[in-house]
């Protein structure tokens, strides 16, 4: 008997003939004998609404409330989906936050996982399938918590782990991780097997098909997950630990972020604790900094430091870089026109002139380099927003991508 | 220290800017210095936009998973007030059905009140207002269980009776009991004071304010009701014992209800058994008779036998006669234009004359009595639809009620 995780996101139940839809694949995982525990988000659309009626009386709102609200989300599509599968004649039951109970800690909005009663839905698998709403738990005090924005992939992860299930899958709306955005990129290749790392770098940079802080979990516990469409039949992509995938390429995919902006400090004074003053109060101000380059300056007693951040921030920091009496340097420029283009591939740190290979592209190309920054699996550049496309194509062709 | 129950209904939730306007209406009762538990309803439409989606899958929607769908109406509402309190400096608190819990016994969908935990929200009241959903419980298996359409005036009044609130209030759309329809009868007037039984047979008439068997729970355990406006100052309606009520006129209101068939069976055979025999199938097919009324023949060893029904349920029901071969009859006559017309007061018993100057002031308007029903405080006619505002402004005048 192999027992399945199942996560349906928000388009995939974003209607009833989807719900419906749903319901028979579920079906079809259940005549194959899986015992099956289906986590589901809101239907697409709901939270935001429910969001923007909290807002309307105050976008301070309560946090205790504001996860009572936003929880009924996940609980009608719960009821809905349990009852299409009464429909086909599926047992099949939803369990409600409080009803398993899935136990978190930590704030309203923001809590962790930390267990759930795994006895009556493992009973319960036996003869049915069980419905549960992703997204929420309840806290020791008995108050319904929320996990965060996409909170329902971490807890299809912690069903995962908690209830030792065979496998993890998560439905979606796009067929699994492709090597590069097939909407701007035709050429775009999906990936069968992809590494935990690989993934997170490609999520964090924009391939939005899972949320990076259930991958993290999944990558902790060593727990395999595949990312498939809930609208084709087609393989979707799995992903694992490192070692169980055999590297052919170097490079894995390309994924690039336009919305960004990039900030340079010329002539900071070096010294210790620099560039703690200046990221401080940016930190403070909520403002989330990607890249961060040092740089020696010229004449070796001051430094230049360029960060990225996202585009909508760049008019604070300014600001907030202005008014900093703590730091001392000779002048600020800035550029809000560029993109960040990156190859991720767990492959790379064992075949040389990987590097070498993307800046020679890029150059054929004739696209300027305004920052370079390297982690193990990854390598970013940031460049002029206009050559981006071209930029990501070359990448993917020069990689053997397409 | 006043404790009270205050309970809004859908169209006095049903935006945010009501919702807000609740919120100040509660905070008003809670600077007097009052305990204060509310009850809410779901957002006006919020339950048949949900009932629409169960039957958008099926019309034999699973009832476990209809109930855990139609909750969350509630909960979306209790969030948004007590979010909307917390935004005007008032704390407060919402309690879940289970967080309660309000325990909850009979089948889903149409499951009764029979406990709640009073002690956390007693303590709580001292320093906040409690927000609870209307209409729903939790049974003892700890599955989401509803009581009924319009349940959260039951809800109100449990609350009332469970936690020994000094007033239970029901905030509504409308100013409080009429002595008619106020819609069609301009010189209708609010009822200042009723009792329980005289609200019932209006409010069984159409005289939709509160939900019957509400009333009734009130009328068993004697807990006092209002029933005002959420959108005026006036004072409401009270609702007592009748020993309360110092009855100065003999009708109390008038009530009506347009949608209704009349079937009369002509020489039904008189014996025992034969209205046991006509009624038992049309109550297997859930029609709903109201009035019978049975007279003997003019050849006195048969009886005619006269009842109403709904006007939708009149096509089913000549069927289910017809094909019923308990019974012998010569023949059956219906008229599906008709219209019940009723005083209502619990102070006709007292009074001489009320039933000769009904028929009289309806003689007076030539309107024609098809059939009579009396109870102890109602005296109900089936007349011609087309006569029924007729009808209702002539008695509203001459029982001195404009």
């Amino acid at each position: 008997m192999t027992k399945k995780v199942l996560k349906f996101g928000g388009t995939s139940v974003g209607t009833i003939e989807r719900i419906q839809h749903v319901a028979k694949i579920i079906g079809k995982e259940r005549d194959l004998g899986n015992e099956i525990i289906v986590v589901v988000s809101a239907m697409a659309g709901k939270t935001n609404e429910l969001i923007k009626l909290s807002s309307s009386i105050t976008n301070n709102f309560n946090k205790r409330e504001l996860d009572v609200l936003l929880s009924s989300g996940e609980q009608v599509t719960c009821a809905l989906l349990a009852g299409a599968l009464n429909q086909i004649k599926i047992d099949a039951k939803s369990w409600l936050n409080w009803q398993i109970p899935i136990l978190t800690e930590g704030d309203h909005s923001n809590a962790r996982i930390i267990n759930m009663n795994i006895n009556n839905i493992n009973n319960y698998i036996k003869k049915g399938v069980a419905v549960i709403p992703g997204f929420q738990g309840v806290s020791k005090s008995g108050d319904i918590t929320t996990i965060g924005r996409g909170g329902s992939d971490a807890t299809a992860v912690a069903v995962a782990k908690i209830f030792d299930t065979d496998s993890c899958e998560i439905y979606t709306d796009v067929d699994g991780v492709f090597s590069t955005d097939p909407k701007k990129i035709p050429v775009a290749k999906k990936i069968d097997k992809i590494s935990y790392d690989e993934m997170l770098e490609l999520s964090s940079l924009g391939a939005k098909v899972m949320q990076s802080s259930a991958v993290q979990t999944a990558m902790m516990y060593d727990i395999p997950l595949e990312v498939k469409s809930t609208f084709t039949d087609r393989k979707g992509t799995k992903i694992f630990n490192q070692e169980n995938i055999d590297y052919t390429k170097s490079v894995t995919g390309v994924a690039y972020s336009k919305d960004e902006s990039k900030v340079t400090l010329i002539g900071v004074e070096d010294k210790p604790g620099v560039a703690a003053n200046i990221f401080e109060p940016l930190n403070k101000a909520q403002i989330n900094v990607d890249m961060v380059i040092q740089n020696i300056s010229s004449d070796q007693k001051t430094t230049d430091i360029t960060f990225t951040i996202k585009r909508d921030d760049l008019l604070k920091t300014i600001e907030l870089l202005k008014i900093n009496n703590r730091i001392k340097y000779k002048s600020i420029s800035h550029n809000d026109k560029v993109a960040k283009v990156s190859i991720v591939g767990a492959g790379m740190v064992s075949t040389p002139g990987v590097t070498y290979k993307m800046f020679r592209g890029l150059a054929d190309e004739k696209i300027n380099i305004l920052a370079i920054s390297t982690s193990e699996i990854k390598l970013s550049v940031i460049i002029d927003e206009e050559n981006t496309l071209n930029a990501v194509k070359k990448l993917h062709t020069i990689f053997d991508l397409d």
